[in-house]
């Protein structure tokens, strides 16, 4: 018996805890398997090709159908949370986020985090945290690399502060970090199979696309989505505190909130069948259980891709908003510095691949 | 940039948009894995023994445990759903449908349909559609064959009519319709691993049996369930348009409640082991969360099979209710023509395998 | 047509149809998959890293990740619920419960039980039911031997009283009765991964660990994970029936309260990889949706195995609570006969193996 003991729960790591250049191995590695892939489709009812069908994916030159891109996501943020986010009060940004080879059902992945960046409240009562993550296979090869800052508290308001070191990001990722799955051949591309017969070349800078359909959220939902990604940030699971909280209910992991958007996105953006990297990404206003999500997309750029005569890269806007269809497009002359419409609960900038 | 921009949102197809002989392939093929299974479990309960068992399907001489008939169905149903029932009032019927060729984990199965009738109503704002629709797996081969009609907005009431069209379908699937699985042996058939010790001789003609258990329906379960299958009919996911709407409520999808009344009827009929045909199905009234669903069956056929001595099939009709148990075999003496019970919401008159 | 029929419905075993030394081979043998695995994990957000990841099991001397203890318990049992517990009033308690070779995804395991005890009620319309159940492999080998007692309904109170016959059960299951994994080895051991630094010498005897979080239960999520498991007790499923009952709710089975304070308790237990034994069991109150569930964990004893250096067992006893953070160890010094608080649900007395 030890004269000691060593406190054995982890009360989730305060402002205070985080020092810059530190490496944090996180716990739980995870394999993705097509019990993973089943669930993420029952709970966001994604429709996306690729990942639906292994016949499809070798029709492209895939070898199987690949997870699909926010699962992986998810399943790498998930592992961060325990020791980046656990005392957040809010996740306020994503950036420069490239995916790197595709996950495949079977492979086991990890993550590393690096920090990048801090920033102490002037208020003294917490501080944000930059973050770069690292996701990888079994074999070490990067399957997702993103920076994140998140606000966490500080333990005690009367630590000293530390010198404020905010690290420059990319406005966007550039193509030069975009990497193209192996292999890709688009000489069987099946257009019926996709869902939309729609390329590359007919997609239009300044297009706008309603997604038209919506999903209402539930609380078994959001919660075993984010239960599968193994995220256990409190705020999601606990009606018993939340209900003395700031909003008096469970709110819902943004994550969740980003794969609905992209499952509606599926009608006008079908051809879309893969995200190459997340530029940004806000969450406006939050999310809870009752609520229904529309989305509607805006073409932003047009991405000519090296040596690829037969692929394009468009470059989206994809805003969610809760009880609010989206015939209007709402948000989308939104100036910075503006209030935020409380309709609107996601901006995301990413960017897809497409046939030509 | 394009001149003319294509329109990329999907509003579905209207009455006019149909056209007698139209072959429609449909979108987003799937792969079908042990995830789908396990979730098709959690969601419905089903206890039948040959799905649920590698060794017990081994047992009678398959070469692992098939995919559950109605998974299969649903995963079918909802290729379809996009181009066909987007803009369905109501799903009015099934006919012929004949299961084919097993499906096993790992198959990838996709759809096509033809458009066999139409029917413009004589209130000039819709019409009934009927498509014939065919699953096949990746060796194309036939999983599932057949006929439903819906009935469908027209997108304008003034748009000329046209000539009517009803095909005709049989009262029932034939006998020579009938796929059995290859290579079915029942030399090691187990009862009690079963669960039931009834072989097809115990069941007799206008024989009923009252399934006893009920299960409560949540919003959750059956959007997953929904979703799942890729099935993105309006009506089942959107509470923000349906709360203005017919019912005030999310309509839950049929196929949700033929997969309870079939999980419930294990009790009583743990031995109809293997769905042959749906000779017809009839969702009498919606069913919303909350409601409790049972079900009861009645043996209506016992049906010789050529050359089979160790099998035989039964041609059953389950009704299922909502908030009413079944042991008064409620629906049971229903009149064509007679008013429905409220409590009635399915009449499904399929024809299933049973050991002799 | 038969000129008997034979009743088909099963309306479960009440106390008069139990006779001691009887054996009951359970129905529903069940193929394993990662689809349960999955579904698991989005259920009750377990995050031990064992079950989760092929790379870690691998790591410590495993061929790949095995089927979570629990998942495996509540597979077992699922299967004994339709001869045993159909009818019960309630489940009493658990003893005795040793868990034998691993399983992986693709076993499939089935449940056979002896009648071991039987003892009237004094009032005449009841009885305790002991049952010993095995759970076993493909292979014939046992994953699971357990006892539990229920207290199950006579069908007549007039019906003549049996002798009693109590088993005798040990307090704990028997260092002897330990089964450890083949080919453990700790030499690539990473508690990085694993989720925690301690080690078997670094949990004190009398030491109480408050595992922080808490967990709120929905509807959907207890009865699709005990549909999972194909236990079909009404008591969880049927509001109709049971907004008439005892409390006018379905009731939580209470497995899925075992799963989410075992889930929860990784948060100070993480290194406790895995559950050798289950020493005994009582749900102390009843659960229902809306209730949110914590817990917290005693050392009882730390245990030294035969022959290994490398390993330990710690007995534990765990503690789930509803709406009540376990900061001050709820129930911790609760006196044999003394009153419960409405606040504890759970008491888990059980055994887990760590590394020294």
């Amino acid at each position: 018996m030890q004269e000691t003991k060593l406190e054995k729960t982890n009360r989730g790591n305060y402002f205070e805890d985080f020092q810059l250049g530190q490496e944090i191995i996180h716990a739980v590695p995870r394999t993705i398997t097509s019990g993973d892939v089943a669930l993420y489709i029952g709970l966001t009812g994604s429709r996306f090709a690729v990942p639906s069908a292994d016949t499809l994916a070798q029709s492209i030159g895939l070898r199987q159908a690949p997870i699909d891109d926010l699962l992986l996501f998810h399943l790498v943020f998930g592992r961060t949370v325990a020791d980046i986010s656990l005392n957040a009060i809010a996740n306020l940004g994503y950036a420069n986020c490239k995916f790197g080879v595709l996950a495949f059902p079977g492979d086991t992945i990890s993550a590393r985090s690096t920090v990048i960046g801090l920033k102490e409240n002037s208020n003294g009562e917490s501080g944000v945290v930059y973050v770069h993550s690292v996701g990888r296979n079994q074999r070490q090869e990067v399957v997702l690399d993103y920076v994140r800052w998140v606000m966490v508290r500080k333990r005690d308001k009367a630590s000293p502060s530390v010198a404020a070191h905010v690290p420059s990001l990319p406005e966007s990722v550039v193509v030069a970090d975009f990497q193209l799955p192996a292999g890709l051949d688009f000489t069987r591309y099946d257009a019926a199979l996709v869902g939309q017969p729609h390329l590359w070349d007919d997609y239009a800078v300044g297009e706008q696309i309603d997604h038209v359909d919506g999903m209402t959220l539930e609380e078994s939902d959001h919660m075993t989505a984010t239960r599968l990604y193994q995220n256990n940030a409190k705020v999601h699971f606990n009606q018993h505190s939340e209900g003395q909280g700031r909003f008096g209910r469970r709110l819902i992991y943004g994550g969740h909130i980003i794969s609905l958007a992209r499952a509606l996105s599926f009608n006008g953006l079908a051809p879309a069948f893969k995200i190459l990297a997340i530029n940004g990404g806000r969450h406006l206003n939050p999310s809870f259980a009752g609520d229904t999500i529309y989305a509607w997309s805006e073409v932003i750029e047009r991405i000519d891709l090296p040596e690829r005569r037969d692929l394009g890269a468009l470059r989206l806007k994809t805003r969610a908003t809760k009880d609010h269809p989206c015939a209007d497009f709402p948000g989308g002359n939104l100036q910075s510095g503006a209030s935020i419409p409380a309709a609107l609960v996601l901006e995301l900038d990413y960017t897809v691949l497409v046939k030509r």
